[in-house]
């Protein structure tokens, strides 16, 4: 019998739903602390549903490490869980814990004594602290920590840590490639999905404290009384995990739903309007979140469709929000339909000239660089600019650009590679972090918010990496100093083994995986060299589209005589849009670190590089190290077959597959156009790529996965 | 440890994705006894991969009814599931077994003595037929038959058995209500997912042999090269499941590809052309099965398009296939955008006019009734009305018109009906099964097809009772006089209990599940009185679409003298191109059958009906009834709360409520517009509709889910 839960008959083969909550058994000497440190759950009296929540996952988990749920205890015993606030035991004043400095959120987890019995002590200063910290202690006994000695306490360094689901009313998800939505509106709110349950956990136990249901490209019908009552149910799951909920919304919506001629802010009739929906959101979900906009971005409507700023767009959202305490995230992702100037430039340009101009519960949400989610972007110059607007950073977790679900690629580096990018605003030192936390600026409300990559795929990401990216991106939103390298050490021991040898392994496939997607599709700061729309493979060739910043050939500027973006003052002088050290930085080629030398500057073929090679023989070595490192993950992968499940390692290599032969197409293809513009020959040595280049340009995928909602529905 | 696998942490909440083929662990005696036919398997020497299906199956299935794997043995032993043909073990050739009526599928199942041991024999006349056997007997197990007295034997009384998916290339599904396509094109070759082995396992498990893997409403690139290995590879995993892969083409593609300027039947350039592609397909999957088409239906493009029949257009398909060994499936459903003549009537003018005229390969495709899919239809006047041209039923297993997935409604009484009714051609007792399955005019191909309500849902059908329409519909097509009473109780056995008073109770519902549709939505004949587009709910009103025959209140002609279509001589006649029997029963309100009467009557509202009631009082006695009967459901589904695992249960239950809300729906909407149009009170006793008809009228549901593609790809 004890053999039977690895046969496939009983549903055991690994899908990947268990994410990094996987509490397979544990055995030996592991079990036995484990056993000694979980015979019993203490909880405050008359629990609330937090609590519950808690105590569900302590069941859950030691269930699957140990075989045994324990029991819940009046009082405290040897070898209990003992859950505790101030309030519900004032007892453990006498500990003199450290939770003063903990907030409302953080916790302390400690093996220690309580009247005479050892215990593992969770302490906080509120129930969902202890749900953190239960997760917290979980965490600690997957990965490996020392029981008998355990002593760590948290708390977030930013108030609100977000996932933005990309998500529409039909349940297509734009830059979605995990399958559906995890919300199933249609059968809501009569269905409460375990599925969603599941979410819950999973963004819990990261610290993800809230959550905007549904695309920014927003749908006219989610704040009328029928969907209002969908997210009411999918809020009230969220609830005891302590995620609050928020909505995008469209600017046009009391035009378009019929109720008024007009959407003009500075209309008194506009924010009645507003504040009346607003009333009828609160009515249903007291703790409602707020509203995330994108409004004059991309076709969306705004405020400037009647000649008013953003500000006064977003002040008057947030005046209909703040008597329920609801904020207005203004998403800074705007450039005009009529501004020739460098895309790069504009959204700084409009947002610097109104820092102090927004309402007090106003956030504007700023993506990490100022193009597009691009597998690798200078961080954006507003971080560090706007000393009186809090910025929300807004990173990508679903992988748009860096070969959808796919290609394996670690986020959580380039996380850390913008947080800790120095913006050098008000002298050294101020990094990005900084800027988010709010140690730069003292920003009252601060916050990091992503794209998620959930879906119905039963992996929820759309493979079993990334996974990963969640998880990253939820510990360092709770702590943006966090080291993505300890993070994905800690998501490996828990989601796929604790065997040392493995974690190395793996860790170093996932500590160079984002570069070598950057290597074979963006090398040396190239950017948005993407084939159209759904930004699968490659495009550079692409120069059809109306507008010249939607096309390649305007981002990367090839010709025979050289590559690259001028944005140094003899171009479109972005680089003055950062701090004047930086400035100055990215004004001179030879300054310019490497990875962002063609974002700043237009450079001859034959320029030379540090390497001693021409630029032409650097970009194509860069193309070939992409490839080759992707060949050699393979080749390391399948070295890990006897460590991991027979399904897991079997999809991660499949992937890994598809992944090496598109990396293949996006440096041949990437060749063959840039030698047919720079008219060189291919440097000595390098292979020639197979196709023509019209065959590459012939390829087309009208059925690729991701894309958005059509402009209206189809009945 | 035992009781561990019912703990939610180890996944073993059930959530229906094991279908019918459920192999939990038996107790008892029960379980003796199997393991006492089960200690070896015994398969033929060098087995095929299909054989390697049946073994997979085996092992699978006793895992988890005996929590052992048997062993395979080199020799028959006691206690033995022995797999044999007489050409894999001439031996069995001894006791006469009745193999030779069996054919290429059918199969024996016996308790018997082989060398002295007590075994099971598994006999067929191919490996297909054993894994049939094979899937009959674990289907034995499970339903509680005498092992030690079993002699089954079976055989299809049906060549082709097929599931058509209306699947579309990006992966939504056309009517589907489940989720996403099960087929994952964008990971395909390369991705060969374990739930495609899974859909093998079961529709194999029913004796489904065919699939058309994409929507009738087909787009062009499925037969070009990329789409052609992806296809090749879903063939791949279905091929040792003995079932067959074909493909829905559109008929203009040759010149939506750009290849030809034409697409006329009769041009040389296009047969040419049609058979290079099917060339192509075949050196990929050379037991491809062939093309099914729907052409000048629609919108879709034809061979009218260039003034040639139907079969022209099949023809020249046909003789592109016809050397591979494929078949031309051409859908009837037709009507023309510019025949005035009631839609009823139309698909049978035209292919009567051309029976006899088809190429051997050609198959015409008919749904069950003339209409679309309707909760009840008579059945399609040309079953048995065209002797010299092979049809097969297309049935439809996803509920487009009968409530979705949320609605539980089990369609094998309405597959039944369907194919016990009496098409009176060539004298009584000609029904529809008889023409279906050739003993009516000899067909040399003969074949049952549906449309599939297959998704990526985790219960496959969007429901748990949406799972025993595939079911039935598989076990129908494999003997369609079977009994949907029986169906369903084995269906229920393998699903959710043998408990004689939990299977009574389950029945009962299922059985009077369908009727309680009929009388909620389209009472007494009543017919596409649903909304526009998605088909959701009440539209009886509708009447602003631009085609007559596209709105309900073309096929209710309700006004203030009454209600119904008149398809008697006084009306479109559609009558009479049924046998005379018919015709005549038909052309007369007392002889009409009381749940076709408004389908072939148009009454005065003070009618007076069999009950004693008017017209009037009895539509509103059936709304009302089939109110009830959910109401019904409901709580009779409440009382086996302790019977069926909480999930399941659960989810049941609120399916449940849905769809009582939805009843009424239906039926407070459809009272308020009658009413509306009849100038007629409420009878006596009536409760009135709560809302205004112009409430029901506003309602919208743009994000229905079931939506084809748009038009165009978006990009």
């Amino acid at each position: 019998m004890l053999a039977l839960p690895l046969n496939p008959a009983w549903g055991f083969e690994e899908e990947g739903y268990d994410l990094w909550l996987r509490y397979r058994p544990l055995e030996g000497p592991p079990r036995e602390k484990v056993e000694a440190r979980a015979k019993a759950i203490v909880v405050p009296k008359n629990p609330s549903l937090t609590i519950l929540a808690a105590v569900a996952e302590l069941h859950r988990g030691l269930s699957g490490l140990v075989g045994r749920a324990p029991v819940l205890a009046g009082e405290v015993e040897e070898g209990a869980v003992v859950l505790a606030t101030p309030a519900s035991m004032p007892a453990i004043k006498s500990l003199k814990l450290p939770l003063a400095g903990l907030g409302a959120e953080g916790y302390l987890v400690r093996a220690t004594k309580l009247d005479g019995h050892k215990v593992t002590l969770i302490a906080a200063n509120s129930d969902v602290g202890l749900l953190y910290g239960t997760f917290a202690w979980l965490r600690a006994v997957r990965t490996g920590a020392n029981l008998e000695k355990l002593d760590e306490q948290s708390a977030p360094k930013v108030h609100l840590r977000m996932l933005n689901h990309w998500d529409n009313l039909d349940r297509t998800v734009e830059r979605g490639y995990a399958g559906e939505s995890i919300w199933d509106w249609w059968t809501l709110p009569e269905v409460k999905d375990q599925r969603y349950v599941d979410y819950a956990r999973a963004t819990a136990s990261l610290g993800i404290n809230g959550t905007v249901l549904n695309n920014v490209n927003a749908r006219i019908e989610i704040v009328t009384a029928p969907w209002i009552a969908k997210v009411k149910a999918v809020a009230e799951v969220l609830r005891p995990y302590g995620i609050k909920v928020y909505l995008a919304v469209r600017w046009s919506t009391p035009v378009e739903l019929g109720d008024l001629k007009t959407a003009d802010p500075l209309d008194p009739k506009v924010l009645a309007w507003w504040k009346e929906r607003a009333e009828a959101i609160y009515a249903a979900i007291p703790d409602f979140g707020g509203f995330l906009v994108k409004a004059n971005s991309e076709g969306q409507p705004g405020p400037q469709d009647y000649e008013r700023s953003h500000a006064d767009g977003a002040n008057m959202l947030a005046k209909a929000l703040a008597p329920h305490g609801g904020l207005v995230l203004w998403r800074a992702f705007v450039y005009s339909a009529h501004d020739t100037e460098d895309r790069h430039k504009q959204a700084y340009t409009e947002f610097k000239a109104l820092d102090g101009k927004f309402a007090k519960n106003v956030i504007v949400q700023v993506k990490n660089g100022a193009i597009d989610f691009q597998p690798r972007e200078p961080f954006h110059p507003l971080f560090g600019a706007v000393p009186k607007t809090p910025l929300f950073m807004e990173f990508q977790i679903t992988k748009e650009y860096l070969g959808f679900a796919t290609h394996l690629a670690y986020l959580g580096p380039m996380y850390e590679e913008v947080l800790q990018d120095d913006t050098h605003q008000g002298g050294k030192g101020t990094t990005v972090a900084k800027v988010i936390d709010g140690r730069a600026h003292g920003y009252k409300i601060t916050g990091v918010a992503a794209v998620a990559n959930t879906g119905s795929h039963r992996t929820w990401c759309g493979s079993h990496f990334d996974q990963a990216n969640w998880y990253a991106f939820g510990r360092m939103a709770w702590d943006p100093e966090a080291s993505s390298e300890a993070i994905a050490r800690e998501w490996i021991e828990q989601t796929f083994s604790t065997d040392p040898r493995v974690v190395k392994a793996i860790l170093a496939i996932m500590m160079e995986s984002r570069e070598a997607v950057v290597d074979y599709m963006t090398p040396l700061g190239l950017h948005h060299v993407m084939a159209t729309g759904h930004h699968y493979g490659p495009g550079p060739w692409v120069s059809n589209l109306k507008r010249p910043e939607w096309n390649p050939v305007y981002y990367h500027q090839a010709d025979k005589n050289g590559i690259g973006f001028d944005r140094t003052a003899s171009g479109s002088n972005a680089a003055s849009q950062y701090a004047p050290a930086l400035a100055k930085r990215f004004s001179d080629p030879k300054t310019t670190p490497e990875k962002y030398l063609l974002w700043f500057h237009h450079l001859p073929w034959d320029y030379k590089m540090p390497s001693g090679r021409t630029l032409w023989e650097e970009l194509i070595k860069r193309y070939d190290r992409g490839v080759d490192a992707v060949t050699g993950f393979r080749a390391r992968w399948d070295k890990l077959k006897d460590d991991i499940d027979v399904r897991r390692h079997r999809e991660v290599a499949t992937f890994l597959a598809i992944q090496e032969r598109e990396a293949q197409w996006w440096r041949d293809a990437s060749i063959a156009y840039f030698a047919s513009v720079s008219k060189r020959p291919l440097p000595k040595g390098t292979i020639p790529p197979p196709l023509s280049l019209d065959e590459y340009k012939s390829l087309s995928f009208p059925y690729a996965p991701g894309r958005g909602l059509p402009p209206r529905p189809y009945y």
